[in-house]
């Protein structure tokens, strides 16, 4: 199956905007086997995008548009997309309709502009966006099937999910003699890309029908493992075999697979548990709070969270005492210490987190250079423990990966105390 | 100047890589008033890659080739050139000299793979890689400049700087009536897309030399201005105008421009103000304390900041009266103005913001809908303000929103209190 991408848009072309979208889509695709032919990028306009339209189809038989679906005046992608097919825009009435509903829940009027989003190709297929105002549709012409979807990561990806993925896999199974695919991603925290190749190398030997590749994604870095044989059952076997080995050799490195988050995993850990979680944070100012809650149901198990920037509110709300920090100085192991269990009493918590340190650009001293960080974790009934960390980066890596050694010490402490 | 870009390899149509080098020389060319006509990315596949290059150069001035001219058995660009403008590939002392030297720097033999890449298109221009093994060169086919350069991003952005620029600089100086351009991105918070639009379309038609574009950031939505003029001088005074213009429409939704972030500016506010700020958050759960701490510096305003899920720490932490939560629930508006008076007042600060609310997925009543948020504003010497609001969209969509919603309030305040 020949499958060619087309993104429009001028901040493409113009190096503003970085395009995501198509690795994200040539990676899904990937693992149905299916490799892009080519991808095409073209600016706001017209002319450009109607002849990139006409070559595109010309030669696939899938292609994949985004961009231009929007309300704005350089949105026309949907007037290229008829011309390009010799077809009318017609309005579409239950597009129009949802687009109503959605502006009035703001409490708005039906504005001209995002009305003109319901106008589509004649006989285009059009689905409504769950997730946005622009729809999406499908277009045949001639031989192939063109895919419209609107530029906006968020948008793009839910669509690719629910509309197109199905669709290429339905044409996929009418194709003969093809090779099935089976894909994990393994997502490991706490272990350099390079040190992960070395150990996983002898496996890939071992596995000859599985190919493995690394992404890294700082703080963590991701294995991703692809077996391919003349069945779906074959190549699902061969990716168990080759997942099992991969998890005997990085144990605990492996907090997760696939769509799972860090945070997700800690949520489920604790609340499986039934446990509950309290924060004392300063040089990550939120940022543990942050992922956590983001994970939905977190108010079971996170009873609250300290940012504390300044000495006195490590004191007034984790009662960390005014010596203590007279003595040893906001980043040390004692504050950390005393953050965490300052913290677990004043919420009356299971564990407790504490996170203090130097993120930078500035603050560093010879003996806690830029970068060092203590985290603590604070459990009931066992002993505090701290550890030390030097991060090598930018604040915003400092800060990230001081937040993922966090919640590693809890993890590890969670999975000890289930197995034990 | 009709310029392309082609970038070849594997790993670039399966999401291996995301191209980098694009948005990298799009930029740089922008700068010269110079906007890519379209980026083409094909795998390492010859024809295809034969094909894209005869199709480039006949629509083209300059085309900007990259990839494919390593020493490996899927590197084959050369050839590729070679053959679509009709000439053989020869081998270039000078480049087999270095690549020998290269080698024996290494202790090693020049190897014939590596003597490969001294082969190129007879007539091209051929400059050593002052970063790397594979060199670049230069070909004409028909009218158009074809600059042939390797991938790693590394080299690509070397020989970028230092050959490809200098030369299409001065392809543009040969150019007569060449145009100039100026560009600035406003960033605003608060205006829906297409309400932007519709207020700035009448500025569009009375700037004829500006074009204005749009870019949605959720939760901002950004305004781009691309002033197009015979000299530098006169695209500088037409961006000057639109954006005085656009900045005069727009008023206060406009919180910064090009690479200023939300947090940025509003640290920036605090710091001028020599003011202090303590936050409350419920349902953005530490993602305003992240956002803000993030900022370089922070410490110069940020006191504290209360993670409260529960309404023990509101009480805790926030000093939120116990009958408050009893009699109004704790997505209330008198409970957000308990939260922000009261952590103002613990934290002894000249601001405090709150926000309380339901980011769903589940959680919602009839009255206070999932994405129902209230967020308010403490201040020294003047009466709270608490605002309502209901957004749509996912967990994330909730808090991201309520997160800048809070900001907002708080921008306005130091904006009003630095113009009275």
């Amino acid at each position: 199956m020949r499958i060619e991408l087309l993104c429009t848009g001028d901040e493409l072309v113009t190096g503003l905007t970085t395009d995501t979208n198509s690795p994200y889509l040539e990676a899904r695709l990937f693992e149905l086997g299916l490799k892009v032919e080519r991808v095409v990028v073209v600016g706001d306009v017209r002319e450009r995008i109607g002849q990139a339209l006409r070559e595109a189809s010309a030669r696939a038989d899938v292609v994949v548009v985004s961009g231009g679906l929007g309300p704005t005046s350089d949105d026309f992608t949907a007037e290229c997309a008829a011309e390009a097919a010799g077809v009318p825009l017609v309005e579409d009435a239950r597009v129009l309709e949802a687009l109503r509903e959605r502006v009035a829940r703001r409490g708005r009027e039906l504005t001209p502009n995002v009305a003109r989003m319901a106008r589509v190709p004649r006989g285009a297929e059009v689905v409504l966006n769950p997730v946005g105002a622009a729809p999406l549709f499908f277009l045949r012409m001639g031989g192939c099937l063109l895919f419209f979807l609107p530029g906006v990561p968020r948008e793009f990806r839910a669509l690719v999910e629910g509309e197109v993925l199905p669709r290429v896999r339905a044409e996929l199974e009418k194709q003969p003699g093809r090779m099935y695919r089976a894909f994990r991603l393994l997502r490991t925290v706490g272990i350099p890309e390079s040190v992960l190749d070395t150990r996983v190398a002898p496996l890939a030997r071992a596995h000859p029908r599985v190919v493995f590749g690394f992404r890294t994604h700082a703080p963590e870095n991701h294995l991703k493992l692809m077996a391919e044989a003349p069945s779906q059952a074959e190549a699902e076997a061969a990716l168990a075999a080759a997942e099992a080995a991969s998890r005997r050799e990085l144990g605990m490195a492996v907090y997760g697979a696939d769509g799972d988050t860090h945070a997700e995993v800690l949520a489920r850990l604790l609340t499986e548990a039934g446990a509950t979680l309290a924060l004392a944070e300063s040089c990550t100012g939120g940022l543990i709070a942050s992922q956590l809650t983001s994970v939905p149901g977190a108010s079971r198990f996170l009873v609250g969270g300290a940012v504390v920037y300044t000495e006195q509110m490590k004191m007034t709300w984790a009662g960390v005492p005014a010596e203590l920090l007279a003595r040893h100085g906001a980043v040390s192991r004692p504050v950390a210490v005393a953050l965490a269990e300052g913290v677990r009493a004043v919420c009356q918590t299971t564990y407790a987190l504490s996170v203090t340190g130097v993120a930078g650009p500035t603050g560093g001293t010879p003996e806690d250079p830029v970068g060092t960080v203590y985290c603590a974790l604070a459990a009931e009934g066992a002993p505090t423990r701290c550890e030390r960390f030097v991060i090598s980066g930018d604040r915003d890596t400092v800060r990230l990966f001081a937040a993922s050694h966090a919640l590693e010490l809890l993890r590890e402490r969670l999975l000890s105390v289930s197995s034990s």
